[in-house]
């Protein structure tokens, strides 16, 4: 499989599959939440089981698009909508988990549950995001921009685990993961410096399979070779890396809201750690962007049961 | 006087002023710091003393550009030299110290000598930067991407202050501060979320003068109208910050490189706290950059005498 460098190439590939995803959708009463919804029944990627109030039953059985992939389950309280559709999957009825306009606080409070819930003892609850930046020339992925403030070494580690799965998914054979500070120095000031010490070892060591993981380095240095040429760095990620792991989550969200207003970058994102991929878009994401969230999942789900 | 929006307008401005200021260099012997030092003369808006070694000597002995305005004082050894530029400071012999391919640490334990050196007793040490951003129409000032890791609410209120003047010398009459976090949630898992609250009611209170300050408050919605309307978030800032805060260096640093990287934003940047403005380029920064870092310097810089 060749490496899937842009969101056309992602639709591409999905529609060539054949094959549509079942997706459990709970409380899509927004604009951009229904957008995405119609474009990926129209590319033909996915299916739709809907959980909310009246609204959507009134919307959906008016429109009447796709009646044969589009199930609606009418339950008036957000809440019990999202543990109806937490069971469903839990069950496998549906393939990924969607968040549309219920909070989400409530959301996660129905995937966290330790005995009706889609989180695995012991799994890493973070978030990887992927973005196609018309300056880059493939895709880029970076966590955490979302979920763990402040990463602790495991945290970081299985971090990785989830981007090297998800590089595989869209064919990047060996992956290129920078890991991410002000400056290429590691000192005892930067805790996660010293953590980033051990994953290089882990990695050289063979730990993390094919993979290139260098760190410290900077954005700059990360994405551009010239960059590190002026200062004499010399790294293996060579300015061409597929993945960012950043040190907090305010420098990943920086990066995040930054890079999407400022160099028009597009977006998508998915909760790592459950059995299934979980769509749980900002409410400022666009509708573009909350479908290429869909066409992540699609790609990187695999069945969906527990 | 109308706000400079960017560094055409800077330099159209400083050339209207018809004054060079002196600029003294510490071991410029760089193509990119050679660039930005013979832009400055061509614009008529500097004169420098070059303080440093033979070939420095060498080169401008031989070129004679603008003989009249460059002075060469030839000290073969970098740490003297810059005890040497420190002294011409301090005796009003020059209005900027500028940095050539001197280490970062040499310079600044020159200026951070507390008899000889530039910084005030009790001042605090920090860096501000602007961008010009090709998709912002207007300046974006920026601290502390360079110099401290985790500021205290003193030290946050210091680089406000900084800005503020800086703000005020480009004309920007009633600055807008966004103080950075990754959520627009006040929380006691990020110390910062706090001290903002503190600082938003020390600028309600009128301590910082006709300014507006708000936060916490993402990048996004800090610079886009439409990200806080979809959010419901009111804001005074309302999506046109001219100064961004940022939490920690990491944050700050990954805004400076991703946003210059991917954006192909333009850069200038500052220590501020010395008595005059310092010119501390990074290694990879272009000639036009340090130009632009010299022109900021140019129209910030008050006399110089300590």
């Amino acid at each position: 499989m060749e490496a899937i460098r842009n969101f056309n190439q992602l639709t591409d590939h999905l529609k060539n599959l054949k094959k549509r995803k079942r997706i459990a959708v709970v409380c899509a009463n927004d604009l951009n939440t229904e957008y995405a919804i119609a474009r990926a029944l129209d590319e033909g990627i996915a299916e739709f089981i809907m959980i909310g109030d009246s609204s959507i039953l009134e919307k959906y059985s008016t429109l009447k698009i796709y009646p044969e992939f589009v199930k609606i389950i009418h339950i008036e309280d957000p809440d019990e909508a999202a543990r109806e559709a937490v069971r469903i999957i839990r069950e496998g009825g549906a393939d990924i988990l969607m968040k549309g306009i219920i909070s989400t606080e409530n959301l996660l409070h129905a995937i966290l549950d330790k005995e009706k819930g889609l989180l695995p003892q012991g799994k890493v609850l973070t978030h990887l995001a992927v973005m196609e930046i018309p300056s880059y020339d493939k895709f880029l992925f970076f966590s955490d921009a979302a979920v763990i403030p402040r990463p602790t070494l495991q945290q970081r580690i299985e971090m990785i685990w989830y981007a090297i799965r998800t590089c595989h998914s869209f064919g990047i054979e060996q992956p290129k993961i920078s890991l991410i500070h002000c400056t290429e120095k590691v000192s005892a000031k930067f805790p996660h410096s010293l953590d980033y010490v051990n994953i290089v070892e882990l990695a050289e060591a063979g730990e993390f399979g094919d993979v290139i993981i260098d760190g410290p380095l900077d954005v700059r240095t990360s994405c551009e070779q010239a960059s590190g040429d002026i200062k004499g760095i010399v790294s293996p990620i060579n300015g061409q890396a597929d993945v960012l792991i950043f040190p907090n989550i305010e420098s990943g969200n920086t990066f995040y809201k930054s890079v999407s207003l400022f160099a028009k970058a597009s977006m998508a994102g998915l909760l790592q750690g459950p059995v299934c991929p979980v769509v749980l878009p900002s409410r400022s994401d666009s509708g573009l962007s909350k479908y290429y969230s869909i066409a992540m999942a699609c790609l990187t789900c695999n069945g969906g049961q527990i």
